[in-house]
């Protein structure tokens, strides 16, 4: 079946275009790169993983699933971090106008002049890799043959295993370092240059309220994190869950679905409290077997992969916490089960520079595709950052009340602030002020209460206020109490499965499409049954009118049972007809003889082996659904239906 | 149940707040205007919602479905119409900075007037009116008890029985006759303007390419006419449907989830010769009896509804053809299932001025809530507008090709060029002007062919040139020929049913919200069981732990039968526990108590009447669902199970 020896992306591209699984948005305007339109059968497969998704994650774990918007204020983005991070780095070349993004342009550079190196060295290339260079339109067209130093080579193959945790200015140096310029005119080019990637626009008539179309669904689900733990009646953990789209303005986005300005997102906030990130259905997939390319092995220049069950990953450490490896390891059995080659699937550490500085672990669903390894899904374990900052911003508590098993006897850092004076000293600013000296930390306190106690005051910086406040002594003070608690209240850390539901679908195509050997012409996307967009085609062998009854007797049976099909009874040959679906990934086929109209008999056809088998209209229904709907295997579905050898037409 | 006399929407909003059906989005950054998030109830209600549309309409008549982007260039908006004519009027304080829409400003000013002068007449208002004006956030806050002429009241209902069909100056025109000012104020406002309602932004790194968020999902799915076409083997009439999200930047919005900023739509685009508008399904749905409000009963002044069949309402001519009224009927059919109150739903006809100038005929469903009669579907017959624009602005055919049943002789103008002197006389603009001159109807071919007899050139305005473009008889011949065509080609019309999914769920609340009589604080929301968010509570009498097992085994075989279900083992009384759920619309409830450890039954209690009947697990679950999901009534599905008065704890 699908191989990647005899690969030919440009095969896929048609047919994915023949069919109309997708195609480039506004195409008749001539197109905007990076918008994709999904076709009826494009469609309908996104519908059904995202169904698939629901049931594996969402019902299996009683998640609640929200739907927020994708108009987003400025002061929402900003507190989250994305106003002034969420970007990339570009380049421009000053005299032809072009921008590069400035990673993308180091990697292809370096790829190209390995390339090069290897055919002066004489070293034979994987076949189809030429033609997926072609395809990708990348920005080196051509590659010379020079030899590099060994040495060179060594620094190229570590830049590259690293690429993606360089800064800006580290990839400025790289490019002056390496002499990488304008590929195609060899011209200079700027040292890289932030470019956010948030759409923005104007809410309201005024023009004055900024917004950006959200970058990803995460944030609305933090906002609502107290409705939905009250909705939770207040029991943790608890998962929420949001599908939907989300914007990202790329530089210059090229590889079809994989970079795309517009994509489907399916993400999930699983709340945990910080002190236990145990799991309790850890065990169910503690054996699940998976291979993971850790932070040390990247640093070290290398991409060998460590094969291990995730038990093991998490019991060494190499993947922080059970909550984490549980996510982990559901995430590989989601993308086994709607298609993914698991030979092609590896889990990647992200590397420290590489990480949002908050967050404790992360690790990337990579799925192997002729473009390289895709980033599909990540799962990161956020910490407490998101609601810590929202909640710092908005003065609104984010938190969990737990009870305590036993009350506790605590020490700890406490402000009285002297209300009779404190107002009339700040005024208007009485309550940032106080809101400031209230959000420290435990340690903040300790270091403010000795300062108050040795000087009499402390300068506070507030935000909002030109200059930093002060307190005496007066108007607040920091005294360590003692306390008996009965409750622990807590910021609950963030596990976020994050699934690009595009990239997803991609990288299947290429792990499931191929050419029937004996044609290469007749090409097969062996999607599995759940996920295909038409689980049948019925087919009449003839247009003959003593047949159409049994078509129609045929369709209000597979309507009643619920099962997505197709008639074709047009004058095509059943080879034909069977053929066209065999590129539309439609698992089984129908088809109705005349000796159907004798015995009521009909042929049930596997698209991947083109194998027959023949019996009554329940029992190959029954077959159907059991493969489909039930996981059965085809021979065991298939065990009262009889071999059939008749009028295939498949040859 | 559901009764208009005794509906409290403040009651409503409490519930719907109060469950997290939605909320305010950003709620804790204090919220934007018209952006709302669902919460999980909100969230199922939406996918239960959407998940019927489909298979009413998309499976039942093999549409085919689409996902494109939001994002949209200029140049498509452009070309659809939008950026020229997408706009509200609003007209600004210039003291204050308000901004008011103009139309909502004089409906508003006279319908208070209209009701201060009632007042002062001395007529009783109907009960609830009061509190829903209150909360309505009206910007007329005051209302004045004083008498006008009888005249004027005529004036006034005329105008407002035709508030949708005023231009912006005649808006203006009426603000000064009738002196409106800002309500608040009293204050000077300045004459209407147009103010755009789609969102702007940039796309791409260099920012020069303008676009907006489409603020309808009809486009996409007219620009893949030709790829959906070919899809369906070039057979016709068929549809395209596709279900998104788009966004208005609305002036000031209010009411909530009527009016927002960014909505989820489900739109049908159906292609029709527009020859032969009869639909072969008409038949089935001619005998639905509906209630229109026509636009000739408007433009006298009066709403009177007009009650008929739609076979009638088509074969009169009310309703133009048959496909537009086979929609309407299917329209209704829809809301009617999903919880719509028929009785509160009407038909009202586009008046020819508010009519888009393209549009043969278009309908809106209204449905009656406490903000007044809402839009909530469209029906238009938009003719060939929108693939005729699209196919002139990009010369792409966007056309049908059918076999004629028998060739047919026609004589017609047709153009000539005359290539080895055409292109070097018009150079880089060749083309241009040879599409500018190829697209001409046939009447103006008609009339160039004769001016260019008498003068020997013509003269003809290019789009993208400064001058006309003057043809020569040298360069072009136009004359009339007889051809045999075998082909009829022609632009398919559209019939366009488009449903705001937000406004329908928002009125199907205040349908289906009561309160039981004996208790007003006991609320209850009677959604149908095939929509409702969850079908089933399960509750265990007391945490006893006789009782868990039994909670698992009824879990387990409701998991296995997919019908969606919450437990609630909290220690609250039956009764609360119920109460809950009758507000999150939660159809159906089992209780399981210590004679079910005993004899296996349970107890199914009904959300509307809270009777309950006993039997054994496999019917009760049959029970269940014979009511979701086959439209079977209680008492018939309950049949075999025994009425139970035990202990309901419902009193």
């Amino acid at each position: 079946m699908a191989s990647t020896s005899t690969f030919s992306r440009e095969a896929l591209d048609q047919v994915l275009k023949r069919r109309f699984f997708f195609a480039p948005a506004f195409e008749i305007y001539g197109g905007v790169s990076g918008l994709y339109d999904y076709g009826p059968p494009g469609c309908a497969l996104q519908a059904n993983i995202i169904d698939t998704w629901r049931k594996h994650f969402i019902l299996e774990e009683d998640m609640l699933e929200v739907d927020t918007t994708m108009l987003t204020p400025h002061e929402v983005l900003k507190t989250s971090g994305h106003v002034d991070k969420f970007a990339d780095w570009m380049c421009r070349d000053l005299k032809t106008g072009e921008i590069f993004r400035a990673d993308h342009l180091v990697e292809e550079v370096l790829e190209a002049r390995l390339k090069g190196d290897r055919a002066a060295r004489g070293v034979v290339e994987k076949a189809g890799d030429d033609e997926a260079d072609k395809k990708r339109k990348k920005k080196v067209k051509e590659i010379k043959n020079v030899k590099l130093d060994d040495q060179e080579v060594k620094e190229y193959e570590n830049i590259l295993a690293q690429i993606d945790g360089f800064s800006g200015p580290q990839l400025g140096e790289l490019m002056t370092k390496y002499n990488i310029t304008n590929p195609a005119t060899g011209g200079p080019l700027e040292q890289p240059m932030e470019f956010n990637l948030m759409f923005e626009t104007a809410i309201g008539p005024s023009g004055q309220l900024k917004g950006y179309m959200r970058p990803e669904t995460a944030q609305g689900q933090f906002l609502n994190f107290s409705k939905l733990l009250d909705f939770n009646n207040e029991k943790m953990p608890f998962a929420s869950a949001s599908i939907g789209k989300s914007f990202r303005n790329e530089i210059s986005p090229r590889a079809g679905l994989l970079r795309v300005r517009e994509f489907l997102m399916a993400e999930i906030e699983h709340y945990v409290d910080p002190e236990d990130k145990s799991h309790p259905r850890f065990d169910e997939v503690k054996h699940v077997k998976l291979r993971f390319l850790p932070k040390d092995v990247q640093e070290s220049g290398s991409n060998k992969l460590r094969e291990c069950t995730i038990g093991e990953a998490v019991e060494s450490g190499m993947v922080d916490n059970q909550t984490l490896g549980y996510f982990v390891a559901r995430i590989y059995l989601f993308l086994v089960k709607i298609g993914v080659n698991p030979d092609r699937l590896r889990f990647r550490q992200h590397l420290s520079n590489e990480m949002a500085h908050y967050a404790a672990d992360c690790w990337d669903a990579e799925l192997e595709t002729s473009f390289g390894w895709i980033e599909c899904v990540g799962c990161a374990d956020r910490s407490a950052y998101d609601l810590s900052v929202h909640s710092a911003r908005t003065n609104e508590k984010l938190v969990v009340r737990k009870a305590l098993p036993s009350p506790v006897t605590v020490e700890k850092f406490e402000v009285s602030i002297n209300r009779k004076k404190f107002g009339p000293s700040f005024r208007k600013d009485a309550k940032a002020v106080e809101n400031a000296l209230l959000n420290r930390t435990q340690c903040e306190l300790e270091d403010l209460a000795a300062e108050l106690k040795k000087e009499g005051k402390v300068s506070l910086n507030v935000e909002g206020l030109s200059e930093p406040a002060v307190i005496t002594s007066e108007l607040a003070t920091i005294e360590k109490v003692t306390r008996t608690e009965h409750i622990r209240e807590f910021t609950p850390n963030v596990i976020e499965p994050s699934f690009g539901i595009g990239r997803i679908i991609y990288s299947i195509f290429e792990h499931v499409f191929w050419s029937r050997p004996e044609d290469k012409d007749r090409c097969v996307l062996s999607l599995p049954p759940a996920v295909a967009p038409t689980k049948v085609l019925l087919v009449p062998l003839s247009s003959h009118a003593d047949l159409s009854p049994i078509v129609k007797k045929v369709s209000a049976y597979l309507r009643k049972e619920q099962i997505p099909f197709k008639v074709d009874d047009s004058s095509a040959s059943i080879g034909k007809r069977y053929a066209r679906n065999d590129e539309l990934g439609t698992p089984f086929g129908i088809t109705i003889d005349f000796d159907s109209v004798k015995d009521a008999s009909i042929t049930l056809r596997e698209r991947d082996s083109t194998k027959q088998v023949r019996g009554s209209l329940e029992d190959v229904v029954a077959a159907i659904k059991a493969v489909t709907y039930n996981d059965e295997s085809w021979a065991e579905a298939t065990k009262k239906l009889t071999p059939f050898e008749g009028q295939s037409g498949d040859a």
